[in-house]
């Protein structure tokens, strides 16, 4: 009997945004997994932290932030044998993400190497999306609008073009490429549509107008926009 | 001193997909608000129902199912009303709402009558969007992918248009929309890459390729697509 593989969701970052379902599988787990990302903390772990079994396993991926894909890949590699070990050995494995597993998590990569071979599940979480939404006070999306959800570091005259032609916008992985995407939404004259939110949910938040936002930006920043409905809906 | 409004999301349909804070708060409410779509029951109450104290005030408001708006507007008006009325008295009201209170949700309707007046807190919830891709087995979007949301009602040429111009893409309330999208989907030559979803999460759920999906879809189903990335990412 091999073991299941859990994908889960803690959310954007409170501690009680964190789903019953993710509680409780946490709360049981004797392995745990998760990234840290160029030897910081990690961030899911970090959430989750106070529902960790003292005892549990925990099985560590180091996985260096860089615009090349083979060293992440490398880690991911070492991080999916480890956890096949314990899932051989018919442990259940409860992998912690940040926000959701399959919307920019890191999660994606195990289920790609490890899906075929074993029972995975995926338990959804609060995205950094609706929960900076909530935080700024901003309704994404009603009735038939649409919402376009792009990550920073695209160039910018893709960028310039997929806003132009949205409606809702996110702009997630703001970080060093916050300057960008400024000018960007000047030229096209949203600035005032714009809020800028940093690490929404947690004690250290940050919701500002765009024009107000920061020089620099951390990587967990996100840009929303609408072009505004009746206020009335 | 007046209330407190909690916008309260509920997630997909699971109980347990509903968030530790969420919980908290409906089950310390003394006054709980939601929304009744044509007379059926309440999604968003029927999620948390095990929740709800047993001497909770229910506020219900029924919104007719139409095309035109100010039928909708009319139970919202009488709704806002009712919880102001609550919040004036020095009650908190903690307002369901199926998925994310910002995120296509009835909430909205409601922040726009009362946030200038009152104290609202937004808690977000999961949304349907990332539920049915845990479902699916079909992660969303990596690293610079970007990620639409549509609206099923959208009309064809519209729909054509943006799924063309996406990468992975969510189309949202098919409902009586699905031949009409299916149609899109087909000459698009896209089929082979589109999983459709009803009921995400819920023992009734179904999880099918789109070419095998059925005639008929129930509102609260999905389609997802994505144009593929590298298995191995």
């Amino acid at each position: 009997m091999t073991g299941v593989l859990y994908g889960v969701g803690v959310g954007p970052g409170a501690p009680d945004l964190i789903t019953l379902r993710a509680a409780r599988l946490i709360e049981g787990a004797s392995v745990v997994a998760y990234p840290t990302l160029a030897g910081a903390e990690s961030f899911a772990r970090g959430i989750a932290a106070d529902l960790i079994a003292p005892d549990a396993e925990e099985i560590v991926m180091a996985v260096p932030m860089s615009v090349e894909r083979a060293p992440a890949q490398v880690a991911y590699d070492a991080g999916a044998a480890r956890i096949a070990e314990a899932l051989d050995a018919g442990r259940d494995v409860v992998c912690l993400c940040e926000g959701d597993p399959f919307f920019y998590g890191s999660f994606m990569y195990l289920f790609a190497r490890l899906s075929d071979r074993y029972r995975v599940e995926v338990v959804p979480g609060v995205s950094s999306v609706t929960a900076c939404a909530a935080r700024a006070g901003m309704p994404l999306a009603a009735r038939n609008e649409r919402l376009t959800v792009l990550p920073g570091p695209l160039p910018e005259g893709e960028l310039r073009a997929r806003i132009d032609g949205a409606e809702s916008v996110a702009i997630m992985k703001v970080g060093r490429h916050l300057p960008k995407i400024r000018a960007v939404i000047d030229a096209l004259g949203l600035t005032e549509r714009a809020v800028y939110v940093e690490r929404a949910s947690l004690p250290e938040e940050v919701v500002l107008p765009l024009a107000k936002a920061p020089q620099t930006a951390p990587y967990f920043s996100m840009i929303l926009l609408t072009k505004g409905a009746d206020p009335w809906l």
